[in-house]
C-alpha cells in the first residue's frame, strides 16, 4: 500500500530488459549512439514534429531548469503557479540555472493557472522600464501538482496570452502520459499545436528508472541547450542507457499502457473513497493523484497497517478520531486492485 | 578494437544484475533507500572512514563541480593542472557551480602537478588584498588525464603545501580504481591519510552504467552539499538504482577486478607497442591510458579495419606514411587479448 | 514643481563643498583614506555601535544586493514585501548578487509587512526538506515604498519572529533619515536594538550626490562583504569622494535637517490636499511620500503647468474631468513652500 | 612624491567645478538628463561614431565586467593577458558578471598580447565540441598594465585574428587618453577602425572623480547592456553628476591635456632615472607607468622621505644597499616637476 509518490515504485520490467539489451559491446558516448538516434525518431513521430530536437537527462528538475535557462534571460521573470514544482520543489534550481531569473506566481485555482490572472500578472510586469524584471516564459505543469489536468483549450488559451506578449512557453510534463490518456488527445495537440515551445517529457514517474526527454519544437535552441546541459553536468557519457529506457518506454505504447494503469488505479481508489461518508476531495482527481480527506481514525488504521502516503493537512497524532485529515495519494503503473481494496477497507474501518 | 575511451564499453554484467535485483517493489526515493545505507557503509569501510559522508551522482562532472562548489567561495581560485578535466572538459561547469571561481593552472610535467610550481602559484595569489582572487582549493586528478599516476608521497606533498595555506583538497578520481591497483596502496592511503578532503570516486569508467560517489571525510559539508546537489538537479528520485550499481561495484572486489583487467590490457598493449620500432610514448603508461606515436601507415590500416581511438597529434590524412602520429588509447575492463593482439598486428602492418 | 522622486533634486550645497574640500592632494584609494576613517567613527557614534563595520557604495541597489548576498545562501528565500524595492525595482539584482536566491513575498497591508503573515510564510517554507528553498533573511523597508513608517515596536516584532527562526534581518533604509525624524527615536532604537543585523543607510535621496552606507552590526561579515563588493565592481578607487559626502551628511546634523525639511514639505502638501474636496489618500503619509487621488482636471492643469510626478492609477488623457487619478508625490530637502502652494492652487483649479 | 597610482591624486579643478555647475535644480534621473545627452554627443563626435551607444558607470571594473558579460556567453572563454586587470585585479568580477566564463591567458611579452600566441590559444579551444569552453571575446588593455602601448597596427592585427574566428573585441581603456596622446592617433583609429567592438573609456585615472564611459560601436547591444547595468546595481539615480564629469573631461580637450601632463611627467622621471648608473627598466615606459629598478639604498632614502610607490620585486628591508629592487611608478596629471626632481635627487643619494 504505497501511495506516497510515483517515484517509489518498481521500474517496468521491459525497461530493465532494455538496459540489458543495450549492453552489447561498444557504443559511442554522449548521445552519439544508435539508440539515441532511434529515440529522436520515435519522439518526432509521436509528436508529429519532424524538426524537433530531443535530449535526455536523468531528472525532471534538470529538464525543467535547463529548458527555462534556454528560454529565459537572467533579468526576466518566469510566470508559473505558486504550487508548481519549479517554485516549490527544486530548491531554487531554476534560479540557479537561469542565472537569477525571478518567478512571478500566478493564481491557480484548482491548481491550474487562471487566464485572467495570467494576463494581469503579465501586464503588471514591464511597467518600470529597466528597473523591473522583464517578461520571461510561461511555464505550466501537466498533470498539475494537485492532480488536475488542463484541457487542450485551456493550454491553448494560456499560450495565446503568452504569445501575444512575445513570451516563450514551457510544459512541465513530468506526468505527461497520465495527462494525455486522461484527455484522449494527441501529444501534438497537447503541445505545439496548442502553442507550447518546449516540453519536459517525463519517464521516471511512469515506469522508467531515471530518464526525462527535453523537446524543443524549434531547432534553433539546439546548440545553446547542448552547452547548457554539459555545463550543468547533465550530459551522461553512457547515454545509451538513458536512450534504452526512453526507447523501450515509447515502443508498443508502453508509456500509454503504464499511464492508463496508473490512472485506472487512481479512479478505483477515488471511486472507493467517494462511496464513504465524510470523504471530501480538494480537487476532482483527473489523472493519478488524489487529494482527499477522511477521519483521523482511518488514517491511523492505515499507518498501523504500513500504508505509505503523506498527510498534508492535519496531524496523524491527535485525540479526535473524527477530525478530517487530508491525504495526498499517488498511484503509479504498478498499483494493484488488491492493495487498493485493502486500503479502502482500512479507511472504512 | 575500441580504445577511444573507457566510457564506450559495456557495463559489467554484475551491475546490470544488480539493477534488476534492486527492482523489487517500493523503495523510498532521494537516497532514503536501504541500498543507499548499504553503500554508505561499504564506502566507509573501504576508506576506513567511519565519519565520511557519501552521495551518489550520475556524472563525473557533477561530482567534481558540486564538490568544488562546496569547498570554494566564488571569489577564490582553484589550483589545478592545465590538462585537468575540470579545466578542459567540463564546459565551465566548475565556474558555473561555484558561481564564478577562477582556475589557476599549475604546470604539470608528466601531467602531474609539480610541487614547486604549485607553491609558486599559490604564493603569487593573495598578493593584492581584496583586488585579486583568494586562494581556493587544490584539485588533482588520479589517474591523470595523461595516464600517469601520482604516488602516495606525491599526493601527500601537494596536500601538505595546500594545507600549509589553509586550502582544501579535492581528488578527481574518475579512474580511482585504476590508480589504486597501479599503486597497490589502500584507498585511505591515497586519500585522507595523504591529506585529501573530498573525492570524486568514479564508477562509470570502470564497469558501471552511470554512477560516481562523492565522499567528504569531514561530515560538516553534508547539508550544504545536499542543498547544492538538489539545486544542481542532481538528486535522483529513484536513487536506489544508483545505489545498486555502486553497491555491486564494491561487492566482492568487483571494482578492483575491473581495474586490474583494464590495467593489464593496457600493459599488454603498451608492451606490444614498445616492441615496435619507431614507437614513442608521451608518458610512461601507468594505469589504463596510453599516449603513443607510430607511423601514419599503421594508423591508416587500423582505421580502415574499424579501430576506434583518437589521433591527438597529426592528421590521419596525409601522404607521408612514415610521419609519426600520436594516439590516445584507453582500455576498460572489457578489453580482450584478442582485440589487443589484432590491433598490434595492424600497427605492425 | 518636481515631485516625481527624491532623486531628481539638487545636492545640498554642503555636500558639494565637502567634495571640493576633500580634493586636496593625494589620498589613499579604496577606503584607506582618512575621511573614510572619519565616516566609520561618525556612523559608529550615531548608531551607538562601536563594533559596527561600515562601507560606502554609490547606489541603493548595490547596498541592498550586496548585504543580502552576504546574509543569504543561494538556496534560501528572502522574505520581503511584494512592493519592496528589492522585488520591484532592482531588475533581479538581489537574485544576481545572491546567486539565485528566491524572494518570498509577504502580504503588506499599508505597505508594512504583517507579522502574522510573515510567520505563516516562514512556516510554509522548509516543509520539504532539501527539495524546497531554505529560510533566508527578512528584509524590510523603512520608509516603506508607500510612504508609511514602521514603528520601533513593529520592527521589533518582525525581527523577533525572524530571530526565532534563526533568520538574519536587513533594513533597506534608502529613506532612513525621513523615517527617523518621523518616529523621533534614535538610530540604534530603529535598528540593532530592534533586532536589525544590517542596514542600507541612504544618503542619495536626502541631499547627497550618490552615496549609501552599508552597516553590519556584527563585524564577522566584514571580509566577505569586502570581497563581494569588489567582485561586484562597487569598490571605488577614489573612495574619499564618497566619504566626503557621507561625512558632511553626518556633520552638524545635516542629514536630520534635510529629512525634516522633506517631511515638513510633505506635511504641508498633505495638509493642503486634505482640505480639498474629493481628495483621497491610499495611505496616511508619514514621511516624505504621498499617494493621493483627485479629479483628472486638477492633474491636467498641473501637467500643463509643468509639474512633474507620476500618475500611478488612471490615465491623464481622458474625458471625464471628475474621475479620480492617483498620484505619487515625493518631496526632498529642497522642496519650497512656494512650489507646494503653487501646486495646491493648481489642483484646486 | 606620490607615484603609487593614478587613482590617488586630486581631481582636476574643472571636474569639481562641473559638479557644482550641474547642481542647478531638478534633473531627470537614470541617464535621462540633458548632460547625458551632451555626453553621448561628445563621445560620438570624438570617436567619429554617430551610431555608438554610450553609458556611464563609476568604476573601471564595472565597465569591463558589464561589457564582457554583454559580449560573452557563460560557456565561453575570454582571451586576455595574464597580467590584465580583468585577470589579476577584479576579484573574479568578470566571472561573476558573465555567469562563469573562463579566462584563457595569452602570453604577453612586453605586456602586449602576442599575435601568434593568440592564434595558437584560439586554435587550442573548441577542439572538444560541447565538452570544452567555446571561444569568447578578446580583451586587450591600452595602456597595458606594464606601461607599454599597443600600436594601431598591433591592435588591428589582434582584432583581425579575433574577427577571423567570429570573436568580439574589447579594449580596456582605463588609461585610454594616455595611450592616445602617446600614439598621436585618433580615438577612431585606436578603436573601431582597428576592429574594436566595445571600449571601457576611463576618466577616473586621468583627473575625474569616478566615471568611466562604456562605448559599444554597434547599437544592438544597447538594451541588454542597460538591463545588465541595472541588474549589476550600476545605474546611478543622479546620473547627471557622472555626466557632468565626463562632459567637462571631454570639453576643450581637458582629457588630452591631463594625459599629456601625466605622460610628460613620466618622461621626465624616466629620463632622470636613465641617467643614473645601475638603473634598469622592465619595459620601456611609453605612457604614464614606469617599472624600473635601482639599488636598495635609493629606495630606503625615498621611503624615509615619504615617497609613495610600490616595490614590486625585492624587499625594502635588507642589508645589501646595492641590491636592485624594482619599483612601479605612476604619474597622473597633477605630478609636478619639483616633486619629480626631488624624487630623482633622493634616488641618486
Amino acid at each position: 500500500m504505497f501511495f506516497a509518490s510515483d517515484n517509489t515504485g518498481p521500474v517496468h520490467p521491459k525497461i530493465i530488459e532494455a538496459l540489458s539489451a543495450a549492453n552489447t559491446g561498444y557504443a559511442m558516448p554522449y548521445g552519439a549512439d544508435a539508440l539515441m538516434d532511434k529515440v529522436r525518431g520515435q519522439i518526432r513521430e509521436v509528436f508529429e514534429a519532424p524538426q524537433a530536437v530531443v535530449y535526455l537527462v536523468s531528472t525532471g528538475t534538470a529538464a525543467n531548469s535547463l529548458i527555462l535557462a534556454t528560454l529565459a534571460q537572467p533579468w526576466e521573470t518566469i510566470f508559473c503557479s505558486p504550487i508548481s514544482h519549479i517554485n516549490e520543489d527544486e530548491c531554487n534550481a531554476p534560479e540557479f540555472f537561469t542565472g537569477g531569473t525571478k518567478l512571478t506566481l500566478v493564481g491557480a485555482p484548482n491548481a491550474k493557472i487562471n487566464a485572467d490572472k495570467l494576463r494581469r500578472k503579465i501586464e503588471a510586469e514591464e511597467t518600470r522600464g529597466v528597473h523591473g524584471p522583464q517578461r520571461g516564459p510561461l511555464s505550466i505543469t501537466q498533470v498539475t501538482e494537485r492532480g488536475t489536468v488542463y484541457s487542450v483549450g485551456e493550454i491553448t488559451a494560456l499560450c495565446e496570452i503568452a504569445k501575444s506578449y512575445g513570451m516563450a512557453t514551457h510544459l512541465d510534463g513530468a506526468r505527461f502520459a497520465n495527462a494525455l490518456v486522461a484527455l484522449g488527445c494527441t501529444p501534438a495537440e497537447m503541445t505545439w499545436k496548442a502553442g507550447i515551445d518546449a516540453v519536459s517529457f517525463g519517464g521516471t514517474k511512469n515506469g522508467c528508472m531515471g530518464v526525462e526527454a527535453v523537446i524543443f519544437f524549434d531547432p534553433k535552441h539546439a546548440w545553446e541547450f547542448e552547452l547548457r546541459r554539459k555545463r550543468g553536468a547533465h550530459l551522461p557519457s553512457k547515454n545509451r542507457f538513458l536512450a534504452a529506457q526512453m526507447s523501450a518506454y515509447l515502443t508498443d505504447g508502453l508509456w500509454l499502457e503504464c499511464a492508463r494503469a496508473a490512472n485506472a488505479a487512481t479512479a478505483r481508489l477515488t471511486s472507493g473513497l467517494k462511496q464513504m461518508q465524510g470523504t471530501s476531495f480538494l480537487h476532482e482527481p483527473e489523472a493519478n493523484i488524489i487529494f482527499a480527506g477522511w477521519p483521523r481514525a482511518g488514517h491511523q488504521r492505515l499507518h498501523e497497517a504500513g500504508a505509505q502516503y503523506y498527510v498534508i493537512e492535519g496531524e496523524l497524532e491527535g485525540d479526535d478520531p473524527d477530525e478530517i485529515l487530508t491525504a495526498r495519494l499517488v498511484c503509479d503503473w504498478s498499483a494493484t486492485d488488491e492493495n487498493i481494496d485493502r486500503f479502502l477497507a482500512l479507511v472504512r474501518g
